[in-house]
Order: C-alpha cells, then structure tokens, then sequence
C-alpha cells in the first residue's frame, strides 16, 4: 500500500478532467443538453426504478461517446437536435454494457462505488441493463431518420458478440494477436466508431467523411482498450477505480501477454503461465517487461492512435482537425 | 411420481399441437417464412456462436407472438413483407427474454433440455441476450417504416420493468391484486398486446382497429400469465417441460395465493405463509382450494378471455372473427 495513493489518483483524475475541459470546449453546451436528456432518460415513476436508475447515472464517466459523436458533428457542420438524441443513446447503451459487464465480472466496484450487482443482485442487474437498452433503442428511433438507430442496433449486436468470444477465449493462451484485435474491435471500438460515423453523417458529411470518422473512431477504440488491458496488467486500483487487476486473474490473455507468449520459447512460455496460474504478478510483469511486451503493446495504442491522425486528413486543415488529433493523443495520456 | 406422466405429458402436448395446426390454418405459409426468417437470423459465422444459437432456437415454442401477429394481419388485410419482419422480431425478442429469465431462475430446464445458462454459462447468457435483443432491434428498421421498431423497443423497455416490479415484490406477501395485475401486464401482455396491434397496423387498419388489436393482445397476455401461474402452483415439471413450483419457492405472489391471503383471517394467513416457507406444497394448495383461489383465478383469466373477443367485435362477423375467439379460448384450454 502506498500512503498517499489516493491523491495521486486524484491527481490523475484532476489531470484528465482539464484535458478533457479544454478538448471538449467547443461542445460544451451541446455535451450539457445530452447530460439533461440522459439523466431525464433514466428516471422513473416508479420510486424503486427511480432509485436504482439513479445510482447508475454515476456509471456515466468521461462520455467519451457522446463527446466523439458531437466534436464529429461539429467538425463536419451543425449539431443538431439528432445528435443530442443520439449522443444520449451512444450513452445509455455504453451504461447498460456496464451494467450487464459487472455481473460477468462479478465487479465489486465501479466508480469507486458498489456496483449496481452488489447492491441490487445480478437479477435486478440483468433487468436493468435490458431496461436500458430498450429504452436507449426506443429513443433512438426519435431521429428525424432511422439512421442512427440501425447503426447503434448493429454496432450493439457487434458488441455482444465481441464480449462472447472473449468469454469464450478465456483460458485460451493460444489466441493470437489477429483475434485478440478482432474481439477489442467488437467489443470496443465498435461504439467509438458508429458514434463518431454517426455524428459526421447527421452533420451532413458525406460518405467518404462518414466513413473517415467511423474508422478514426475504430482506431481510437483499439488504442483505447490495449492501453486499458495494459492499466489492468500495471496500475493500481485507486487509480482507475474498479477492481484491478483482473484479467490475468479471470484467464483473459491481453496483448502484453499474447507478445509475450509469441516471443517466448516453451520453457519461458510454461514459466509465464505458471506465474499467470498462481496469481504471481510480480514474477508475470518482469517476464513482461523483460520481452518488451508492454513497450511492443504501447507501441500498438501509438501507432493506431496515429492512424486515427491519418485518416482525419480528409477534413480541411484547421482547429477541429488539430482538436480531434488532441482527443486521439488523450488516449494514451491515460498510461499515467 | 406418476408411471405414464411422460405419455400425459406428451398427450397434452400432442393435443395442442392440433388445435394450433387449426388455428394457424389461415397463416401456415407465412408462419413458415417467419420460422425460416428466425433461424437464418439466429445464426452466425463463428462457430462457438452458431452453436449456442442452434441450441437456442428450441426456445421457440409456440409461436403465439408471431402468429398472433399474422393474424392480425390476415383479419386487417393482407400478409406483408414486413409481417414477416415483424413477426421474426417478436419472436427473438420473447427468446431473448426467456434466454435471461433463466439467468433470473436460475433454471436446470427449458422445454425439457438443459437451459443455455446450465449449457454455457451465466456470463454467455447474458451476452448472448444481449446480442438476439440488439440483433432483432436492428432488423426490425428492415421494415418500410420505423413504427415496428419503435413499438417493440417500448414494449421491450416495459417488458423490462414489469419483470423488475417483480424481482422487487418477492417476499412481498402484501402484493395486492391490482399490483400484480401491472406486473403481469407488462412482464407478459406487452408483447402480446403490441404484437397483436402491429399485426394490424401494418396491415392497414386504422388507429380504433389497431388499438382493439392491442387491447386484444393485452387481454389475451393477462389470461395466459394467470394461468401460466395456475400451472406453477398445480402442474406437474413433466407437463410443462421446465422446472416448476418455482414462483412459491422463490417467494413469488400470484393471483390464487394473492386471493387467497386476501381471504384469509391473521390466523389462516400465517398458516399459509408457514405453508409456503416451509415448502409444504401439499397443505397450501389444500388452503387455496378452500378458499376457491384457483377458482378464483381461472375465473378471472375467463373473464379477460371473454373481453378479448367482445373487443374483437370492431371486426365485420366472419371467419377470421371466430378464429380468433378461439385463439382466446386456446389459452384456458392449458389448464389441461
């Protein structure tokens, strides 16, 4: 245990909480206005509802999605009613993976709370989610097109089954990069990538633009996840606040790992798994380090967070192209 | 254990399946496409996945949601394209529920096979539906227009909160009549009723005709939960195909033990509450009987039977009329 760890937590947080205010100045007032539509969307009438609803707003945390979907729109035209809806939508579907997430990881924690599981129990949790998604789809088809709601119910549907081959490669050490990358696409840069599409196409944009936003946001979401499956292998819980550290634990081989494994010759390879087996992190994270397989994973979150700078080249040079280059770098920043 | 329970069982099963080979009589095409539909739907080309949703499609029973919906839609005017549709998206969306209503169960069985949660998992299973949800909410926009959609993700959401009204009400012994009522309302009839009006709708008919049709629905949906509770409380595991007496084990109140506390002196009331804790199935179903609760009950899934067909009478006399009346009627005949 480290003494002060929770201010260098809070120093971290604080960190990123003024990045993100300045990378999300020129959509403040429109990210406020899905803020309100969220929070109106997840309440009820009924008092039990109401109050588990309420706990779950907390889940919502750097909106990443909605803010794609809204600096895309911003960047191709005007922000529009349909993306205030859809921001909200990309937002509550993110909160109802969450949900249904902690009862799969049997999370204990989420946002430096008791998740929604350990408060209400998995039945409840399940319903939830379900209730959410619902409702996110329902509100969805309030577009003036049905654009937004076939791409986010694709985008879902990919997401679903993203999360089932990693449940089912757990245990697997076989997997190879090529797979790993095709389940963090699904399960992950997915939704970054329709939000961002998303937000380009109901500004106007056409499909070539489109299509642009949807792989930056597709890049983004890899870098995303390899750079979170590194902070599960390294940081410490008071950092991100959820339990840590449990990927190795639940058997689910990350990108460090799988370099690792490729790089090894049999007897480091069982030594590794070994060390995986038992639980014995720090034997597991100097093998690591001593194959560069958290450098060779850093360098993969780089190197598509460069490719999301490169696609970007079809917008005009500029403040929003430069910005939305910013949001890509913020990806990374979150090693600290 | 009754010797010929089995050959029972199997004469029951043989008997309804008559009776709906005559009422689906006006629609067997169509119901076929919406079979071919489901299933070329519910696959996938990763194997782990088109495994489990092979399994999966033994879900499917009756198929009272989809034909329910043509036949509406034959009552209208005619069959479409987007019926077919429509009634494919009913049907994934009840097996989504039923794929998760195990989870909740915590089921062994599912029409006399291992339940998909005992198969693969807790954690498969709520991804997997979570993906037949996003999948059906995506090909429901296949439809001309978004009504479908945004009908069905409504109902879903209320479909949801019902089940969640439910979890929150057991151990519940004060749940009066009025409450369970909008449980079972939405938990079940939701998705009949909707079901039933989109059938309609998409077939032309106007907004009075289409809401007799949910109305309908919703009727038809009240009778077949209260009866489906009935079976809990009388029926037999072999009867039904799934793990039965479950809603007394796990405190779950309805109607014949609702009526019957309601009934009840303190005195007998404790009685019967002893009766249910202890699990003596025996001696409670014995102090229902006294009290004419299930008399009761199957009275009151009559009654809504009865204001389903006078609801009906919006339509011109005919054919289609009295089939549906005996659509109705086919959901009393499953006290058998």
């Amino acid at each position: 245990m480290v003494p002060n760890q929770n201010s260098s937590a809070d120093f971290a947080a604080d960190a990123a909480r003024v990045i993100l205010g300045r990378l999300y100045a020129p959509i403040r007032s429109e990210l406020a206005q899905v803020e309100t539509m969220y929070r109106a969307e997840l309440s009820s009438d009924d008092p039990f509802i109401a109050n588990l609803l309420e706990y779950i707003e907390d889940y919502s945390g750097k909106k990443l999605r909605p803010a794609l979907l809204l600096l895309a729109a911003r960047a191709c035209g005007r922000i529009t009613h349909d993306h205030i809806v859809l921001g909200t939508v990309a937002e509550m579907l993110h909160t109802a993976t969450l949900v249904h997430d902690d009862i799969l990881d049997d999370a204990l924690l989420r946002r430096k709370r008791a998740s929604i599981n350990k408060l209400a129990g998995n039945e409840v949790s399940v319903l939830l989610g379900d209730h959410i998604f619902s409702h996110a789809f329902e509100i969805s088809l309030h577009c003036t097109t049905p654009d937004g709601a076939r791409e986010f119910s694709r985008a879902m549907a990919r997401t679903c089954f993203g999360e089932i081959m990693q449940v089912h490669n757990r245990n697997n050490y076989e997997l190879n990069e090529a797979r790993y990358l095709q389940i963090i696409e699904c399960k992950t840069a997915e939704l970054y990538a329709t939000s961002a599409m998303l937000g380009a196409h109901y500004a106007g944009a056409d499909e070539k633009t489109s299509r642009a936003f949807y792989d930056y946001g597709m890049n983004l979401g890899r870098a995303f996840q390899i750079m979170d499956d590194l902070l599960d292998l390294l940081g410490e819980e008071a950092l991100v606040g959820k339990t840590l550290g449990s990927d190795v634990e639940k058997g689910k081989p990350t990108l460090p790992l799988i370099h690792h494994l490729e790089m090894a010759n049999a007897e480091a390879r069982a030594d590794a798994l070994q060390a995986a087996a038992s639980g014995n992190r720090k034997a597991l994270l100097e093998r690591l380090h001593a194959t560069g397989s958290f450098k060779y994973a850093a360098g993969k979150a780089a190197a598509y967070v460069e490719a999301a700078k490169q696609g970007l080249r079809v917008l005009p040079q500029g403040e929003m192209r430069e910005l939305l280059n910013d949001v890509a770098d913020f990806v990374l920043s979150r090693e600290l």
